[in-house]
């Protein structure tokens, strides 16, 4: 008689496993440190070197087949493999990780084990045997995990022996008996068999009383014979799942001897093998077991780490994976964080899907694009026909020294490039283009060229979802202003002044039956045509003069105030909010939703004002877009050649010399609010 | 006789005088476009291809010798040159400059060079004949520059006539004549000459009646001599000074017949050359010249460009730029722009000057710098301990993809290297290194690092002139809390909350005479001292979990408010100024100096706020200054160790219970107020 010995579990834990642990805790766990059904699977091993193994893959989170699961929504074993459930503990920090009540979870899990066993639930699934329990810390951050396996095994009060020698499988049974086995192939991971003549019987560990009766034989040569399919491949002992089926046999069915058989699958499966080879049978020897309603035993079964002490393993994935999807992963993170403990109501999809069109890339086009990358919008394009010049890369946050020289590199295809090096998931683009403007004459030999730059504009409007309008004059504000009108896309102006600046998202045109709003835009409180203003400008006029703070303020503002709109209910067709909504009940998660923002530097101010729109108005009035819905291009090019035709149309040239009162235009800045393209 | 040609004056434009105009409209001129007194000079041509050249160099604007200058503060001819004074009209726009009103301004001209002669002036001063016009558009941004000359020479009634043949001087003089002229080098620009025997003697122009009498011969042997410096070769032809001096001495003495030496200097010099070869001497014929108050008839001498037309000029001087001085150039004509019409106060030198430390490289750390940098803030030091992780880049804007892959960088000199790519002047260095905290108990192994990573902190406040305190935890604020108010140095702290931030200005202690103001600073309000919070931090917790245009907004914020306190004649003991001040003088050129702003990103609403300082701070106190000072390092050790020593030292243990208002203290966000640096 010899205790008998089992070659403990392996973990082999793929990397898919930490990646899916990490989506897990991102978008569905996030705080939650409840325990967590995963599941893992062990199959045959093909050599003495290798371990048995426990394996974890990506699918271990997928739930157990049941009614409820549509097609392979459910945990699917490999082939000839056997499942493993277990619970997983992820905790919060390394410090509840350390701190986190092991002792108490492996005895809980012990006594479950117990209570399946005595319950009758093993009967009729015998993989209940093998729970496992994961305790992890996922540093998602830093793409590394902590974690600690148990596999819990129930020891009895005094150790199970083996009696006798071990024999080879095709020992103990002849050949057609093997032959007989290998037919009734795939085994189940624990199973009873009865030898019949030259055959063999499997059956289900449930079928125990009516295979071995109550009172089985206890003399070598008739014992009960059971199995279960073996991970391990040693010549004398079995590996870990037998011990709990032994505890099994022992406290259902009082066995005290019994013949084990320790199948390893392999040979029998492949007709080139047809002698089994490493299966193994031998006589194991069971101590009485006291029944009682609960394990009050003792149990085994934490995984030691390669130094052999029960201590935590780590692994970091951060090399393994692509840098390009580390990067994507990372940057959700970030965002997804926020909805953790603050915005559980954040649209992060909905603003990534956003597609946004930068009309001027200079200080307020790369702070922007800087902002809307950094709240996970993919898709941006820019529009510029500059090209960057000495001073701005300091100011224009996506240009570096050499993209001035030796050549200067045009505005926007540099700052596509810029943003792609920042991100390379970005989707990004550059077109080097001008935007027509009203009342900048145009020339004949300029006419087809104009026209395909308003076309392509046209086109550009309705490909993207958000337009920003970064201009620095007044006058290239009108056609943008009037296609996202036209097309009803949201449109964010931004202009910056010497210390003040203003942000506006223009009104959306809606049906009647939207219940929105319509508000008023960038010209709506103007009484005259934009016209030419660059024609004559200083040096002062022609370059940004403004605090060098005021361009990340208005841009910051501009960007949120886009995010807040996409997470109201009525969108673009929200109605402006002010802090009087202070008190009242919150719009969106994000806080009002603003029409227009005027920062001023000077005191530290930033008010959310509102203005209706005009119904005189040059740019968005019913009038206007009749004409353009009429007459498209030649209307335009009207426009462009002398602006004051839009006074006729539009009838404000009745209205004129009346004295209008504009609430919102800086003071002394009327020229030059807008005009940061240095 | 034959009518006397004039070889016209050719412009040559040194590029230092484009650099130096550009320098002048910057900072003297700016838009102001009031006639500038400037000089020029033309010399002695060496050949016939070579036309005669009125040279202007970057001295050109200096002004003529005279009592009030000092040492080389005047305009210096270079050596056998003569001079030409003008006077420069340059305009703001190419507008302005296309409508310059040339006609009146070269008749203007021409009457002041007729008045010169008439009033006696030319007799003193005879390079005022040579008068010139230069009128320019300095497209500054783009370094092009567009000018038109003008030498005007006034026309007689009748053209100038020339009799009998042009001779050689060294035909019309014999050798010892040509040795006693040589004897008198250098002539003047305009000069007499009579012929005494074997020798000539040279005179001053306004010895005219002296040197010929009141009725001058109008014999051909016996006529009366002049000399004019010639700047041509030419054989037959005089060059243009010489115009406006026979109308001198039409004019002036009713000369009608003269003999004229076109003196061309070299052969003279030189003893090598002893043989004078270029020289002309011939007799003018000149018109009556009715005198009259004032010039009433033409002139001409506009210059023409290449193709024979009179037309402006056009110089790009950007390609002879060094780049890099170039860009320099650029950026601080963005800044001094400023200057131009908004805030002539601005003091933009005393923002260059100062040396910024910024604490923490992270999402503020990046946005301070780039905010700094487009104030023209020259010195950055970046201290960070962190490397560039995946998630960095697209919200900390000096880092790319490059920076965390295939290895991350040390955060603090990945952007200080982004800083220098963006702006190669700049002078940015990255200090890799933590900043021991409070509460952070240091390990005997550790000792000698932490005591280094103290020693330097403290070497590199004492070496800068603010601080920018931008880490990510409220226990890392204390130390250099401490030594900023230690060493009396503008502390500017900023921290995040999820859609909130703060900014705060440290009061910066003062002598008792300083007649400013003390400040509360970042612990003030806190009756707790700074611990350990780092320990068990959940994920949101770690990272940044904040909306991000907060950090575009903080970062704007804390950097415009020292550029404010900058300006404000107290600097940091300025009182904390709120909008109450809103109707009061302001304080500062550039708006209010508030001691704290507080961001509410839902109702886009910032707060300039004001705390006292506490007298029992954990941080500034007295009692905390003076443990230091008396202690040094072994105090700060002890706080390290264990920071509830503060609460005793300063005397909070008593008043720990006592409720304290925390008046802005953001809700909820105590623990993650702070914490951008993911």
């Amino acid at each position: 008689m010899e205790t008998l010995k089992f070659k403990e579990f392996s973990s082999l834990v793929n990397i898919s496993f930490w990646h899916e642990l990490s989506k897990k805790k991102l978008d569905v766990l996030k705080l939650s440190d409840k325990p967590v059904d995963i599941n893992a699977y062990y199959t045959f091993s093909t050599s003495q070197q290798l371990d048995p193994f426990l394996c974890l893959e990506f699918n271990s989170f997928q739930p157990l087949k049941n009614s409820n699961n549509t097609n392979e929504e459910y945990y699917q074993l490999p082939i000839r493999s056997y499942l493993s459930p277990g619970t997983l503990y992820n905790y919060n920090t390394s410090e509840d990780f350390k701190q986190s009540p092991k002792a108490k979870i492996f005895e809980d899990t012990s006594k479950q084990i117990y209570n399946d066993i005595t319950t009758g639930k093993v009967d009729k699934d015998p993989s209940l045997l093998t729970r496992f329990i994961l305790l992890t810390y996922a540093d998602i951050k830093n793409h590394q995990f902590y974690y600690l396996f148990g596999f819990p095994a129930l020891l009895p009060s005094t150790p199970m022996q083996q009696s006798g020698k071990v024999q080879g499988l095709s020992e103990y049974l002849n050949t057609d008996q093997l032959k007989s086995l290998a037919s009734q192939l795939p085994l189940s991971q624990f199973f009873l068999l009865k030898k019949q003549g030259d055959g063999v019987q499997v059956h289900t560990i449930d079928q125990w009383t009516t295979v071995n009766g109550d009172k089985p034989s206890e003399e070598e040569d008739n014992l009960p014979i059971v199995g279960f399919c073996d991970p391990c491949c040693l010549p004398e002992n079995p590996s870990w799942p037998l011990r709990n089926f032994l505890v099994y046999l022992s406290v259902r069915y009082q066995v005290k001897k019994v013949k084990v058989i320790c199948f390893r699958g392999m040979g029998l499966l492949s007709s080139a093998q047809s002698t089994e080879t490493s299966s193994i049978v031998f006589t194991a020897v069971l101590p009485e077991q006291q029944k009682s309603d609960e394990w009050s035993g003792k149990s085994v079964g934490w995984e030691k780490d390669t130094n052999g002490k029960i201590a935590p393993r780590y692994v970091s994935i951060a090399s393994t994976m692509d840098p390009l999807k580390l990067a994507s992963q990372s940057v959700d993170l970030n965002l997804k964080l926020m909805r953790w403990r603050i915005l559980p109501s954040l649209n992060l999809e909905k603003v990534q899907d956003t597609k946004c069109l930068l009309l001027g890339s200079g200080t307020l086009g790369c702070n922007v694009a800087r902002c809307l990358m950094s709240w996970g919008v993919r898709n941006l394009t820019f529009v510029d026909s500059g090209k960057v010049s000495y001073s701005n890369p300091v100011r224009q946050t996506l240009f570096t020294f050499d993209d001035c020289t030796p050549k200067q590199k045009e505005k926007a295809t540099a700052a596509a490039d810029a943003i792609k090096k920042i991100f390379p998931a970005m989707n990004a683009k550059g077109e080097v283009m001008s935007i027509p403007m009203a009342g900048h004459a145009v020339a004949q030999q300029d006419l087809e060229n104009v026209k395909s730059q308003f076309e392509k504009l046209d086109k550009l409007v309705q490909e993207h979802d958000v337009i920003y309008l970064l201009t620095d004059s007044r006058e290239s504000r009108w056609l943008p202003t009037l296609l996202a009108r036209y097309y009803g896309k949201l449109l964010i102006n931004a202009a910056l002044g010497f210390d003040s600046y203003l942000v506006i998202r223009h009104g959306v045109k809606g049906t009647e039956s939207d219940g929105g709003c319509d508000l008023g835009c960038y010209f709506c409180n103007d009484v005259i045509a934009p016209s030419d203003t660059m024609k004559d400008r200083t040096l002062d006029q022609q370059c940004t003069v403004t605090r060098p703070g005021l361009s990340m303020m208005a841009s910051a503002a501009a960007v949120e105030l886009m995010v807040s709109v996409l997470h109201h209910p009525q969108g673009g067709r929200a109605p402006g909010e002010t802090q009087n909504e202070l008190n009242s009940e919150i719009s969106t998660p994000l806080g009002i939703v603003p029409h227009q923002l005027r920062g001023f530097l000077s005191y530290y101010q930033t008010l959310p004002l509102f203005a209706n729109p005009y119904k005189n108005c040059t740019a968005c009035s019913q009038p206007v877009i009749n004409e353009f819905k009429e007459h498209g291009w030649e209307f335009v090019l009207r426009v462009l050649n002398d602006s004051s035709c839009l006074t006729k149309i539009t009838g404000i040239d009745d209205i004129q010399n009346e004295n209008v009162n504009i609430d919102w235009e800086i003071e002394g800045q009327s020229n030059s609010d807008d005009g940061d393209d240095f």
